[in-house]
This record gives structure tokens, C-alpha cells and sequence, in this order.
């Protein structure tokens, strides 16, 4: 069982691999619930994720309140997670992501289908949440307990829940499988969409989409694609210290803008 | 309230994440009002924005005359930011450019269209402007104070105007939110063409769209997205020295080119 | 003739280029028939191909059980190997692959064909395998003997063999031959995709289809793609040691990673 | 006037950035006509032009014949080079190419148009050339004096051929402005083909195509496209070194292979 400051480096690594790997930008962001305190999560501060160090994480109950305020800003959209952890006790992790890759199904609210082995992600034909259903005209964040507790509604017992006009929102049973989830569907996506421009989808049928969602934990492919985005993240000067280790040159431009911040 | 040095620096910086982007190449260029005098601009001397410095900016009145001459060529569509200033006092801050994310609705007449929540900048459904309606054939360019107030006038009150068969002026009330407003705009363009190739795009309500325009008014977002942008520009080696320092090793080859221009 | 350490350096090279190329990721693989034993081949053990050394390469018979265990996870998918290699006594070298390029194609059963010169590799018009057709529902993984032999028997006497909603498998003569063709009709099948959005394809005549299959061994084409190819390799840091020098600074990622699956 | 040996590394330069804008990968060329002898022209031997370094221009007749054998492989195109020189003494510059960017237009006889103020460049309407129409079932490799003759009668008095199935050769009046038109062709291909996919192309009128294709001979966007150009290669660790100077350190891997090709 991993001490709580690897689990926080698990998941700044996490944050840093889903952004690289051009899921996350300067908005989304992967927490996970705490391993001591299932009534508990972690999320880091408002920061881009590609920039999340261990030291930006802090503890939030599930009604998504501050266990204690670092004083520096939040995620608006942080009940998004705590709603979820409220409503599926099976969820560990979750991400929510605005991908390019998905835009032109949220845009015409396409349903996403697999189109390779790995592609079923998520539950089978995940469903689609429109903010407008309950809440009329909004600015489309979800922001408020209620706006989470319907997302969660609509979930359900997917573990992929598509948001029209706005993103996606993945959950997962650990960081590594929610970070996993994140990544292949939005290839799964930018196949499918690329697909759809140039003829009819190739069905999988039902037993199909029933083993294909289980590849994932049944082979290594996941200590494999873990390795290889944590590969990729290194090379492209990435990625948190070691747990025990100062953070090196590299984050000496997310420090400086940190103590910026604090000016604020 | 920065100083002129500081208010330089962040116009430079500006112009390298435009360009880091994607947004710029050897083309394009933003400006900002002179925070001293209201009826002066600065802009960059003739270089691709990726490469500009803060000792490449130079002061035009507004119509688009230089205060001293430094005896370099200069942006032959300078006219594009004095008219704008001259026309809108609110505007203290425009982008020029030719973002191939756009390029496929410039060249069809193709309305942009908000697809997600941050995508309704620039005033809802931004106004097209054929320089031909006007002025016949040309070669697109908005070289002469005409041209420009042409341009000025089919602005009117937005913050976007899409060029046809040209690019995109993006106006702002700041440096930082222009700059914010021409990317997150060439993101939305990419969405929607790549979603008008599967599908018929899920618009937004009135409502919507006035809510999403001010999300960014409202949430740390302009703030987190500067800190990614300027990471990245820095991981990409790129950005100006902070105010007081020479510029270090990454600068040489613009330096290098500067002097070859000075031969010219 | 080269030494067999000479061999295992160009198969593990052939794997982190074929990676760098945007043709495998986390998934694929590319094997060798051993060069001494034409009833063995060697793969490297479960991990991504960018990552891939030397040291990482096994050896198996035919029926793709390992020469001796090293004691670390193995692809699941290896059967595609040994049954390629078992009834194909000209195949030298095998990649399989799930690319982007080719995903549009797969998940709409599209045919492959050349759209330009260099673009007629693997055959006039490669078949595709649907795992369906023998075996119903699966995983679609490509695990058990009989699935590799089924996928042997569709490949014929072709050098591409196209697997509906999955992937492709690419047959050659040599390493560099193989690696060759994966990549290039990776480029081709990106090209085809994208003009099959705008227009009818100009067919090759049945002649020029010919012509074109015999120009990579009429030229100096695929040196030149291969000094290229290493280049870009050893430009992004990757590329395993010459043979008997050590790996270098580079490595350490990997390695720390291998230590921490030795404790798995 | 520049020496040869600056005229060389130009050469070598242009074929650096048109490949590191995505132009040229291991296949197409960039020539220059001889500065002296306007009977000869320089080319590189067979490698890929952006490992191209001055001292692998070698000296051609215009019928293509080697004015002195290096002893190493050439490009088997080079017909394309001296047969346009030899058609056209206003060129001075030419490159062959097959960027991704214009298969769509080539692989379904789809008409060049300019899309953007910059985009009309090779003349209006650059004409189509297919190798079918005089030789029937080739390759479609242009590799006889009679192939590259053919072609320069297709080029008539344009300065850009799209070839079908194959690629584009571009002609221009010095290296810097043909390397500027293929690159800048490219882009307009780029937004041409995607927005096909969602419209239909707002024409340029005669006068607008006229009138644009001049820009670049009355501003100052080549220099300042010419300094990006550089400026990425440089970032991007590539470029000759200035003449009289040796090559340093990032041109090891090139030197390496090359003697990897001596014992060939």
C-alpha cells in the first residue's frame, strides 16, 4: 500500500501525463479520492495540469468544501468530482477534460462508438448530460452541488459521461486506469471522427464490446502505456521529483509564477 | 500599475505565445495601446512575432505614422491597429493574424459558431469584412488608413471581424485578453470545422451564449491560461528576459539576424 | 554478414523508429527471424516500442514459446509473429500496428489503395481479416495459435493484411524492408483518407501498380529513408548504443522503470 | 554578389527549412542554377534534404550528367531539375516535392485555387501534369531526359506543375522565393483541402489573383519569412554552418552516417 506522499505524486504524474499526452490543456484536471479517507479527494489548486507538482494538491470533503484553504484559487468546476465520489463509492479517480479529439461529438452530439479493441472505454455507448435539461441557459461550467449531483445522475454506472457543448468527465477504479481511460478514448474518438468523414462505421457487436472492455484488466497493456507516457512525459522535461527529492531546474518557471501568484 | 518597461515586455511576451500557439507565423502581429499615451500604439518592427523582443516595438501615432523612424521596414498592415484604436477607445489591445484553424471559414463565408463554453469570444456571431465590397480588387492587404477604417467600421462593437479570403482581427481590453481571445478562438474554429464535417453543429441558446462570453470576466481561467502559455513558451525556449536582464543564450540567433538586417 | 548483436541493435532501432514515426505507441511491435536460426524469432518483451533496447529482446520458436523465460511479461499478441514466420518462409521481419493513419480505413472497411507512387507497398490491394468471420465474438486480440494461423492464411501471399476494427500486420524481407513498408503506407493511408474527404481518387492502372511495387528495390530510396529516419530518431534522443558501447544518459528513464517491473 | 561558397550554403539552407517546415521528408529536392555557369546547376547527391550539407551539392549539365562523380548515389529525379533549367532561363530555382499537404489535390485531380491573400503563388491555375498521358504505365518516376522534358512543356510559362498521383515541382526566380512558394504553396493547400470539407470556396476574382501574386515581390514578407524559417531550423538543431565555418557538434549524426554510406 502506497504512503500518502506517493499517492499525491501518483497523482500530479497523472495530471502531467494526461496533459501531455494532449487530453488537458490549461483547463480539466484529474483527482483522486483520498486512500485514508474515502469520504475525502484530492484535487490540485487552479493551476494548468501540464504544471501540477504534489504541492498543489489539497483535500476537499464530498460536498467539495476545503478541509483547510491554502489560500490560492480553485477549480470552479471542482463539485464535478465530489459529486461523483458522492454518488459511486466503486470510483477512485476521476478526470474531466475538454480533448480536442471529442469536440466534434460534443458539437453534434454524436454518440462515441468504438472502433478499435481498446477503444470501448468508458461502458458501453456512454451516456450524454445537456446542462440546459435542468438547469435552462448557464455558461455551461458545472459549478454548484446541484450541477454535479446531475452530472453524477447521468453517469450513472458508466464510467464516461459525454457533456454536450462543453467535455467529458472519465472515472476509474485508480488514478493510472481513470488517466488510462482519458487517453484512449480520445483516440478512440479522433478515429471515429476522422472514420466518419469518409464512410459508415463497422459495427462491433454486443459480445465484442463485452470483451474489448475488458482487455485493459486482463493484459500489461496498462503497466505498458504507464511506462511509455511516463516515457514521454521525461523527455519532454516533465513530471514530478521522486518522492524525497526537490523538484529540479525544471519547475524553477511554475515556481516563479507560484510565488506571482501569491503577489496576487 | 507596470511601467512602460514592464508593459513592453508583456506586449513582446504576448506576441511569442501567439505565435508558440500556433496562432502566428512569419505573419500577423499584436499590439497594445500605449498605457501613457492613449493616443499612441506599439508595435513590433517588421519580424515574425515569434522572434519579437521588446527592443523590436516601436510607437505609432493613430494613423499609423512612427513617432521616431528606427530605420527598419515595418508591418505594411500597421493600419489595421491604428484605425481600430482610433474608432474603439475601449480597445487597448489587437491581434492580426491568419491561423490556419480559420482558414477553411474565411474561405467559405462560413460563420463562426460557438461548439464549447469558452468559445463564444469575439461578440456573438463576429461580423465577416470583404475588402472587394469596398474597394474592388485588391491584393487583400489593409495597407492604406481607408482600408483600415473600413475594417474599423465592420468591427463596430465586436471584439472579432473575420477577413474573407484573409484572417481575423481580435480586439481586447488587455494585452493578456487578446491574446487569450485569439487562441481560445482558434480553438473553437477548429472544432467546428472538424465537426461540420461529421454532423450538424448543436447550437447554443441566446442565453448561452451571453453567459459563456463572460465566463472569462469571472474565473481564474485568463490567469491559468497565461501560466501554461508562458511555461510552454519557455520549455520551447522562447520569451523575452525579464525586465532589467540582457537576454540570454536562446536569443542569439535573432540577434544574428538582426544584424544581417541592419546590412540591408 | 552481421554479427547477431549487430541484428538484435537494428531490430531494436527498427522498433524505436517505427515509433517515432507515429506508427506504434504504447502497442505493436516489430520482430526479427532470428539470422542463424531460420526456426526462431526474437520481439522484445512487453514494452512500449520507443523504449525498446537491445537487452529487451527474446527469443521464440515458432509456435512463439520463449528459447528461455526471462522472467518478464511478453506481448500478448506474439502468435502474429511465429505463425507469419512459420508459413511464410520469405517473411524476415514482421511489424503489426494499430496507426492513426490507417484507423479510418479499418473501422469503415475501406480498401487501401495507393495514392501515389511510393504508396503501393504490401501488395496490390492488401486483404483484410475480420477475426469475426472464424472465431465470433473475441477481444479481438490475436493470442491464441489458431487466430495467428487464421491471420497467416488472409495475408497469403501479400505483404500487408488489413484486421477490421484492429490494426495491421506488415510483412518484409528485411528489417529495414518491413519497417519501410509500415511507415509508407501509414503516410499513404493518410493521404488516401484525406482526399477520399474532397474528391473521387485517380486510380493507378494495373501496370503502374506493378511499376510502382518494384521502386523501393530499384532505388536508393530506402537507405535515404533510413539515414533519415535514425536522424530524426537520434535528434528527438532516442536510438539504442552502438554495438558494445554502453547506453547513455538517454537510457536512465527506462531503466529506472525496468527496476521498478523488476519488482513487481 | 554572393561567392559560390555562399550561393552553396543557401542551397543547403533552403533544403534544411522546406524540410523542416514539413515540405520534404526523405524524398524531394531543392536546386539552385550554377551562379556562373548558367549551363550547369548544383544539387545535392541522394540523401534526405534536411541532412543536406554544402559540401553534398555536387554540379550537373543541363542534360543532368554529373560534371564530376563524387562516387556516391544521386537522385534518380534530377532529369526534373536540368530539363526545366534548360526550358526556362528565367529559372533560377527549382523544388520537387510530395508534401502531405498537397496528396489530397494530386490524388484527385483537384485544381489548385488560392484561398488566402498569400496563397496564388505558381501562376493562376498551375496546371496538372500526368505521366500516363505520353508514356503510359510507368513507375511514375520522372527518370529520362524525355519524362523531365515532357514536364517542363506541362510548366509552359507557370512556376508551379501539380504532378497526379506523384507530387509538385515548383520553379522560381532564387532559391529563397522558390522555397518560399513551396512552402507557402503547401499552406494554401493545407486550408484549401479542409475547407472543401465544409463549403464551398469563395473565388478570388482575376484581378484579386493577379494582384496577390505580387505581394511577395513588393513586401517585405520573404526576408521576414526567410528569418522565421531559419530561426525554427536553428531551435529545431539544424542549418549549415556559416561559411569558413566547420559544422558543429549537431551535425554528428549526419557525418556519422555518411560514413556508414562510404563503406557502402
Amino acid at each position: 500500500m502506497p504512503s500518502l506522499a506517493e499517492a499525491r505524486r501518483e497523482l500530479a504524474l497523472a495530471n502531467n501525463i494526461v496533459a501531455n499526452e494532449g487530453v488537458l490543456d490549461a483547463f480539466g484536471h484529474v483527482s483522486m479520492r483520498h486512500p485514508d479517507h474515502p469520504d475525502r479527494y484530492l484535487l490540485s489548486c487552479s493551476r494548468a495540469p501540464e504544471l501540477v507538482s504534489p504541492d498543489d494538491l489539497t483535500e476537499y470533503d464530498l460536498n467539495s468544501r476545503l478541509l483547510r484553504d491554502p489560500g490560492v484559487p480553485q477549480y470552479s468546476e471542482r463539485v464535478i468530482h465530489g459529486e461523483i465520489y458522492k454518488a459511486r463509492p466503486d470510483v477512485m479517480s476521476v478526470c474531466h477534460h475538454h480533448a480536442p479529439a471529442f469536440m466534434p461529438l460534443l458539437a453534434t452530439r454524436t454518440d462515441f462508438v468504438p472502433v478499435f479493441a481498446l477503444g470501448n472505454v468508458g461502458g458501453n455507448k456512454p451516456p450524454f448530460w445537456d446542462q440546459r435539461d435542468e438547469f435552462g441557459d448557464t455558461d455551461l461550467l458545472v459549478v454548484t452541488p446541484a450541477h454535479g449531483a446531475s452530472l453524477a445522475r447521468a453517469l450513472g454506472s458508466h464510467w464516461m459521461v459525454l457533456m454536450n457543448r462543453h467535455g467529458v468527465t472519465v472515472a476509474g477504479k485508480s488514478v493510472r486506469e481513470c488517466a488510462y481511460s482519458a487517453i484512449t478514448a480520445c483516440r478512440n474518438a479522433d478515429f471515429q471522427v476522422r472514420a466518419m468523414a469518409i464512410g459508415k462505421l463497422d459495427q462491433f457487436t454486443p459480445g465484442e464490446m463485452e470483451l474489448c472492455a475488458q482487455i485493459i484488466a486482463r493484459t500489461t497493456g496498462l503497466d505498458r502505456s504507464w511506462e511509455y507516457w511516463a516515457g514521454r512525459l521525461a523527455k519532454a522535461g516533465g513530471g514530478p521529483p521522486p518522492v524525497g527529492k526537490k523538484a529540479a531546474r525544471g519547475r524553477s518557471a511554475a515556481k516563479k509564477s507560484k510565488r506571482a501568484r501569491g503577489r496576487r
